[in-house]
């Protein structure tokens, strides 16, 4: 199999490619790196907490000094505006640093102790000892929307690395000199560090062989993927038709619905209307929380409500979008709501860029909405579509009706909420994450996150891939039964010498145990 | 779709058919079970975790209650003896006992709490709290080497009532009698409790149609298997090619390699032959845990070692397997080995029962068994096969030419296992629990075991289907954002009502937090 062509990069704004090329990987060279990444697999795994967690610092510092020409290319390759990219560099540098100090801590193994009693009857309970280890090198395919934050060296990679596992970085090709400037600074500090070079790879492909390779080869053991649900799918249907079926976390399509209460838009519809107006263009809507539905009641309020957004949305200024392909994909989008039967309440200005697209307000009926549920899919970038309800039961239904998503909204008044308790139940089995009187970009990093929810807004709602629990997607459950002291793991020895919080003989400490042998 | 015929028990031991028909479900009746079950969902996740506790030692008592009549019908079908089914229903009463204790400590839901600050700069800090939350119905298809333990109210049953999902278990076709007894019992305490019939729904069926209806239902949200690979792998495949893939939690095939170390093997070789023969022909070697390959060095100690396993081979007693259908299986895996040029060393006492198995020890060279890897597939029955290996680069080999297991162990002195070091290292990632100078038979359930492993030993190795950890299997992480005090989950609330270890703002306690808002 011949490599495809060069990845270049597009200037979004112009149209126009943009210096540098960065040759595709032959399957040879694919395969060679997964097998490195297997070898580098073996030393890695085997590194302390310590060592990793060095790594990640080494890498968030790299960042930082080459900072000012990685976010130059990254605001040329994807027309994200440089106070964006700012920001998503230092939310980079974070993520890094949030897993050392999870390293640091130590509780994320969940270590278990099961001392052993030999008096036991009718047979002797033995000494049986887990924690989470890692699975082996991971295939990470960032996001076209966080050249940053969901690339290279965005949270999967952080995740995969924390937890001891290589990665193996397929460049996304609508940033490649993003990609391989963040690729060098990994690479550094994985050299600087003396750790086998296999611990990182950086991989660049025009079009899909390079990816699908990596699903499949068998040294690769899971595969972490931020992008189009046409996208996830394919290697969701990879990775399960290998000899060894392997996990997938595939981040792919949410409509983010928002309910508005009528106590709420009473209350402060003008505020909320600012707020959604905000989420939803946002970026030109490139973020995966974007709202793009919102349920609203029929009547006066809602029309209200409806015209104080259109007001926003007409005046809002057109942005580049990160690709033409994404561009184009919006247009469809924007087609098909009106093919569908959706009204278009607003549209914003038009813009001259190459990728230029305009925010757009629609609304549609609720019964037409449950008539065609295609309404309900997510249309990727500015645009919301209000779904008008006619009463509790048709809004229960279109709530019913609704996919698996990242995030769900509601805005209420307190009495409202307590009123509607059912309905946030329900809610609570659509998304990963349910927001009360707040919009749902703007994803915190911290312990506490989901960001995840059921299909078809990722592969696996049983994880999340941005705070510190994203540590524990790259990793199983290990059991050490009968082990000499000095065989186990530093995790689970009786003098807990990392001093980390641990559940042992089914109480949690961070005590050391007394030598029973 | 017309149902199959009635499932009907055949007596392993006679040939002949047991008393009582069991009708096989239609294609209408499982539908309706999924939507009731799914009704049932709404309900049942609302349930306090005591509710649910109480669920499961209600069980535990019923079973207790019916006991003698379900061992006696079970040891009928199964061939298994009465003594052995007696610690079996003990074990199965544990089981659901110890998930009623997990629910009351209730640290099982990973609550996190990261308080709000409104001050923040750039942007203030939300408050973003998360905990586990039930997936959804999951349709439970139990073993037929563990009639109790494994099966209508085995593990995965007790670990999805446990964490709030109704279960739909599919009768085993061996053990129908038993299924329904046990079905009886867990409807009766289900009915006591006041929850919806739909949280537990038990189906027959003589063929495969209504396992792959359960696994294809849109309403149900993941599937326990315990089971062949060929059984396994099909409704991994199934799940997979849904139109919303759901986990599968399949624990298929699995070899149990004992590593066996000259310098242990001359401390105590006799010991470990007797505790070898006793592990790999317990109940008629029909555990998933039997270890099937034993590495042992070429030479005088190994030859004498395999004379004295031979001569206790030779001794034993045949026994009745569980199923015509695994008897034929056990013997065709006998006639594999033999063709793929392993030596039968020993073989024991052939019986008369119809499904009546005789013990086998085989060896084959190390080299051998390079050339031909079907040599460490498993069979299941009372056989082991010794793979007789040259040096140490060759057992290296043999150690990286195996699957995923469930269990890896290895017999040695202490200064061995040092020497060992960076086989231990890689056995780890063979196998989910990792023995020393122990045997793999007989599991204990308690909050440090893992019994899963990688493929083909589990289809996802990330999880296990014994001890505390299993209640996590049938769960997603949910995160609420800015939601008061009243609409979130008592284990969230500021004020701990619970009392469960929480990690808040970073920090593990049992504390409340006080009123920040």
């Amino acid at each position: 199999m011949s490599a495809s062509a060069p990845v270049q990069a597009i200037d979004p704004v112009t149209g126009a490619p943009l210096p540098e090329e960065y040759p595709s990987a032959t399957a040879a060279e694919v395969d060679e790196a997964c097998r490195r990444a297997a070898d580098a697999f073996e030393v890695y795994r085997a590194t302390p907490a310590a060592v990793r967690a060095e790594l990640l610092r080494a890498v968030a510092r790299g960042l930082e000094t080459e900072a000012a020409e990685i976010i130059e290319r990254a605001h040329r390759e994807s027309a994200l505006p440089l106070a964006r990219l700012q920001g998503e560099m230092g939310r980079t540098c974070t993520q890094l640093r949030l897993f050392a100090t999870v390293l640091d801590e130590g509780s994320w193994v969940e270590a278990r102790i099961d001392t052993a009693d030999p008096a036991r009857q009718p047979l002797p309970k033995p000494d049986v000892r887990s924690m989470r280890r890692p699975l082996g090198p991971v295939a990470v395919f960032g996001a076209s929307n966080f050249p940053l934050a969901f690339s290279v060296a965005g949270g999967d990679t952080a995740a995969a690395l924390a937890s001891g596992n290589p990665v193996l970085a397929k460049a996304h090709p609508a940033h490649p000199g993003t990609c391989a400037r963040v690729g060098r600074v990994l690479a550094a500090a994985v050299h600087e560090a003396g750790l086998p070079a296999g611990v990182f790879t950086l991989l660049f492909d025009a079009g899909y062989d390079v990816g699908s390779a990596l699903v499949r080869h068998p040294q690769v053991a899971a595969v972490a993927f931020t992008g189009s649900r046409a996208g996830g799918e394919a290697l969701m249907r990879l990775a399960a038709s290998r000899p060894r079926p392997i996990p997938v976390y595939a981040e792919m399509g949410s409509v983010n619905p928002v309910l508005i209460l009528p106590g709420a838009l009473a209350a402060r519809g003008p505020a909320i209307a600012a707020g959604l107006h905000g989420s939803f263009t946002l970026g030109v809507g490139q973020f995966c929380t974007n709202p793009g539905v919102v349920l609203l009641e029929e009547g006066a309020a809602g029309d209200a409500f409806l015209a104080a957004l259109a007001e926003k949305t007409a005046s809002t200024a057109s942005g580049a979008m990160l690709t033409p392909g994404i561009c184009r994909a919006y247009q469809e989008g924007q087609d098909h709501l009106a093919a569908r039967g959706a009204e278009r309440v607003a549209q914003g200005a038009e813009g001259t860029a190459a990728t230029g697209a305009s925010a757009a307000l629609w609304q549609v009926a609720g019964a037409r909405a449950l008539a065609e549920p295609e309404l309900l899919e997510e249309v990727f970038g500015p645009s919301t579509l209000a779904v008008r309800y006619r009463d509790r039961a048709q809004l229960e239904s279109l709530l019913r009706s609704l996919e698996g998503n990242l995030t769900a909204t509601v805005h209420a008044e307190p009495a409202e909420l307590q009123e509607i308790a059912p309905l946030l139940h329900l809610l609570e089995t659509k998304a990963g994450r349910l927001l009360i009187n707040q919009f749902p970009t703007g994803v915190e990093v911290c312990p506490a996150m989901v960001h995840g929810g059921p299909f078809p807004a990722t592969s696996d709602g049983r994880s999340t891939s941005v705070g510190t629990r994203a540590i524990e997607r790259f990793t199983r459950f290990v059991a050490w039964q009968g082990f000499p002291q000095d065989a186990l793991p530093p995790e689970l020895q009786d003098g807990n010498p990392l001093g980390i919080w641990r559940l042992v003989d089914g109480a949690w400490g961070q005590q050391a145990l007394f030598a029973r042998r």
